[in-house]
């Protein structure tokens, strides 16, 4: 088991995370508070230049760990697939911008088709964007996200089914996202998270908490030591692979989004030091 | 692909689908339409004497399908753990009175505690018991939960999970309940299903929906089509293995509790003649 990290220098935070900072509010506090990375949410680039604002980012010694999120390609609308491909494509473009080389797939799903049929479509999708990501030097990462979400938004909900997938897709251009909050109940995740090092697909690491009771089914995600998750442990079989990325952030909370955000930023980097 | 029911010969309620009638009102209820099945949850015995609950059961042509719940035998304190055993002692013995030979188990899980050590000791609670299990006649079947409830209420998760489980107990009076609530997003629930009835482990079928979107964790279920399951095709699949038993509906919902539960009884009759 690994030691709690000492310093900073692996932590990254996700602009929803601090959801009520705009990301040039977020991008000064995380620098004077010694966070080294940042994944920017698509949201917080509204408005704004995505060039000039990755510059920012960078000005900060911020290091632009990833852009959420794309994906939500199936649909039984062709037309709506059609829109997704375009607006992965939009989010290549504006990862390229922005000085990342990694975007998150929440891959989605449609509750008036089989999953299968989602599945499906999610392959097809990532493959039909693929050209686009490798031209861009992006790579994407399939996040498998909780079966909880398996009605709309992710019909990949194991770490086997993203592994599965990225190696059938079998480009240096996708991998596999892996966030404790999706992950930990699964009892093949030591096991899935080795194999998904071994075929170099483990892209993107996320962490926060599962609060016992959780209330809400999206909102009331925990900090890391507030609920059940062994953050630790799982972060020593990641960092078995021989992964050296950031540890992300990623945190939906109505309760902390109501806090001021100085202050949750010190509980985050508290529970980071302590409980990760 | 299964037909729709043509009939209710197997359609069984759970007492807590239809909460606020006590269980005379409730067997009264589901007789006079047709319903040939009931699964006594036992806050419903609360107070009764619990024989002749049961001969007032069969009184109404119900057959007494299992009986709710069992389980929750992990715990980080030994105190609490033997509570727990003489608890699923005590539901056999209530078991045996109501003249049923199943006991649902919900298995537990202690937050506080890794998921491994939480499912080591629901095996060996389990092994526990088993003595008076099989001297009652009464089988144990381990409920596989939603993964959302892995933090106290289940450490097992997956039809695999519970196969492994019941697989390992490798006792007649050990096996499985099949709940479509928890199941319907994993990949392999179709050949988890086929394993289960080979090893003649499949023991109770679990009927509802997964509303999308779902508002609560617990008590948000929805009536058989009125969600994403596809609670037809996952039922043909439990019948391919040879299981002639009853399709249970077991439906939490607020929702529907608030409702006048005779109209919401036609909505569960037309609901499984119509989507299950």
């Amino acid at each position: 088991m690994n030691a709690a990290p000492k310093d900073l220098s692996k932590l990254c935070i996700h602009t929803i995370t601090t959801k009520p900072w705009a990301i040039e509010e977020a991008a000064k506090n995380y620098a004077a508070a010694g966070v080294k990375g940042i994944t920017v949410w698509r949201d917080a680039l509204e408005g704004r230049n995505i060039r000039q604002t990755g510059n920012l980012l960078r000005e900060h010694d911020l290091t632009v760990v990833s852009l959420c999120r794309g994906g939500f390609f199936p649909s039984k609308d062709p037309n709506k697939r059609k829109a997704a491909l375009d607006d992965n494509r939009k989010a290549i473009e504006e990862a390229a911008a922005l000085g990342t080389s990694l975007i998150v797939l929440v891959c989605g799903a449609d509750p008036t088709q089989p999953l299968e049929e989602s599945r499906k479509q999610i392959q097809d999708g990532i493959a039909a964007v693929l050209p686009e990501a490798s031209a861009a030097g992006v790579r994407l990462a399939i996040e498998p996200l909780h079966p909880m979400y398996a009605d709309t938004r992710s019909a990949i909900n194991t770490l086997a089914q993203a592994n599965d997938m990225a190696e059938a897709l079998n480009s240096p251009y996708v991998g596999v996202a892996v966030d404790v909050y999706h992950l930990w109940w699964d009892p093949s995740l030591q096991q899935e998270i080795r194999r998904c090092g071994e075929h170099g697909n483990l892209m993107a690491f996320h962490i926060c908490d599962w609060k016992s009771p959780t209330t809400d089914l999206l909102l009331d995600r925990g900090l890391m030591g507030e609920g059940c998750i062994p953050v630790r442990q799982i972060r020593s079989w990641v960092e078995a692979t021989g992964f050296t990325g950031f540890n992300e952030v990623e945190i939906f909370s109505t309760i902390y989004w109501q806090e001021d955000q100085s202050v949750f930023l010190k509980k985050i980097i508290k529970a980071y030091r302590e409980n990760s």
